[in-house]
C-alpha cells in the first residue's frame, strides 16, 4: 500500500529526534493530522526560528536571545564565581534549582578520547579567558568517565593559569529520594567520604 | 533566569505532543540546536504540508493522497470485502501484514456515550452507503468497551439494511508471542471459546 508522501515525510523527520522509534513517529504524525492547522503552522514557524533567534553568548557560549547573554549581562549576580557544565541544559537544571547566582560556563561536551574530543573541541579555552576575572571555578561537569577526565584536566590547566584561583567540584553522594539498597558502591564510597557533621 | 525564547515556544510544541512531557520536550528542543538549519527548514516543511498534501478518501474514509485513494481505486483488490477499522493506523497494521487483499472503512473513532461521541460524530452513515456493493463487512474495532459497543452497534444497522450480508469479528485470543500465565480472564474465555481443531 502507498502512504501519503506527506505521511511518511513527517514520519521520518520525527523517527530521527533522539528517543523516537518509527511507531512513536507514526502515532505522532497521525496524531497532527487531527490538529488544526493553525498549530502545524506555529510548531513549524518555531522548528525554523530555533536557531535563527539564538546566538551563542561570547562570554559563557551558553544558548541565549542576545550576547552577552541575560546572566552574563546581569549585575546583580556574582561575577566571582564560575560554574562550569557540560550542557545547556545543566544550566537550567541549576537556575531552576534558584540557590546558585554566580556564572556559568559552558563546555559544550565533555573530552572523551574514544570519539576523538579533545580540549580543542570544546569550549576550554574560553574558559581559561575569563579565569583572570574569576575567584573560583565550581567544576560541575557529570560523573562520569568522561565527565571526570575533563573535570581532572581542568583543574591542572586552570591551577597553572592562577594558582590563586579556588577550584571545587560538586559534592557527590546520595541524591534525594534515591533508596540505599539500590545505590552503587561508587556512589556509597563517595557519600561516605563526603559526610557531614550533624552536631 | 530568561530562557530564549526561541527555545521556550519549540519546547511548547513538543508539549503539546501526546506521550511527550516538558522533560522530553526540553530534550528534544537543545537536540535540534545542533542539528543543521537544513534539517530543520525540511522537518518545519513536512509539518505545513501534513494536512495540506492529503485528503480523506471520499469512499472509505481513509487518509491519503488521491480520491478516491489508492486502495479503493486498486481493482486487483477485493471490491466485496470491507474490513471496519477505528483509526488509519490501523489500517496500516493489516496493510502491513499483507494478508488482507478487500477493502477498508475507517471510522475515526468508536461509539463513546461518556464522550458524547454517538453514531453520526464517525463516519458510520458512509459506511452504511457502502453495504450494496459488499459481501462481507469485517468489523475489527478494537477490543474494548468502546470498540465493542460499535461493533454491537454496526452488526443490528447493517443487518437490517441487508439481511444478505455476512457480518464477521475478528478473531479473538491469546496474541502470538504472548505468555499465558500473564493473560487476562477474558482473553483467555475468548481464547477458548475460539479454540480450532488441529485434526
Amino acid at each position: 500500500m502507498k502512504i501519503a508522501k506527506a505521511i511518511t515525510s513527517l514520519t521520518e523527520s520525527f523517527e530521527k529526534l533522539p528517543g523516537i522509534g518509527p511507531k512513536s513517529a507514526q502515532r505522532l504524525t497521525y496524531y497532527l493530522l487531527r490538529v488544526p492547522q493553525a498549530q502545524l503552522d506555529e510548531f513549524s514557524n518555531n522548528l525554523t526560528r530555533l536557531k535563527k533567534d539564538t546566538v551563542l553568548c561570547s562570554v559563557c557560549k551558553n544558548i541565549a536571545e542576545s550576547d552577552p547573554c541575560a546572566i552574563c549581562g546581569d549585575k546583580s549576580r556574582d561575577h566571582s564565581v564560575c560554574l562550569v557544565v557540560e550542557n545547556p541544559l545543566d544550566v537550567l537544571a541549576f537556575e531552576r534549582s534558584g540557590r546558585y547566582k554566580g556564572l556559568y560556563h559552558v563546555l559544550h561536551g565533555a573530552i572523551n578520547p574514544l570519539e576523538n574530543i579533545g580540549p580543542d573541541e570544546i569550549f576550554i579555552e574560553d574558559l581559561f579567558k575569563r579565569v583572570n576575572k574569576l575567584e573560583e571555578i565550581i567544576i560541575a561537569t557529570n560523573p562520569t568517565m568522561e565527565g571526570e577526565a575533563t573535570a581532572m584536566y581542568l583543574k591542572k590547566q586552570l591551577l597553572t593559569l592562577n594558582s590563586e584561583l579556588l577550584i571545587t567540584r560538586l559534592g557527590m553522594g546520595i541524591p534525594t529520594g534515591a533508596d540505599l539498597e539500590y545505590a552503587d558502591d561508587v556512589t556509597l564510597t563517595q557519600a561516605l567520604e563526603g559526610r557531614r557533621s550533624l552536631n
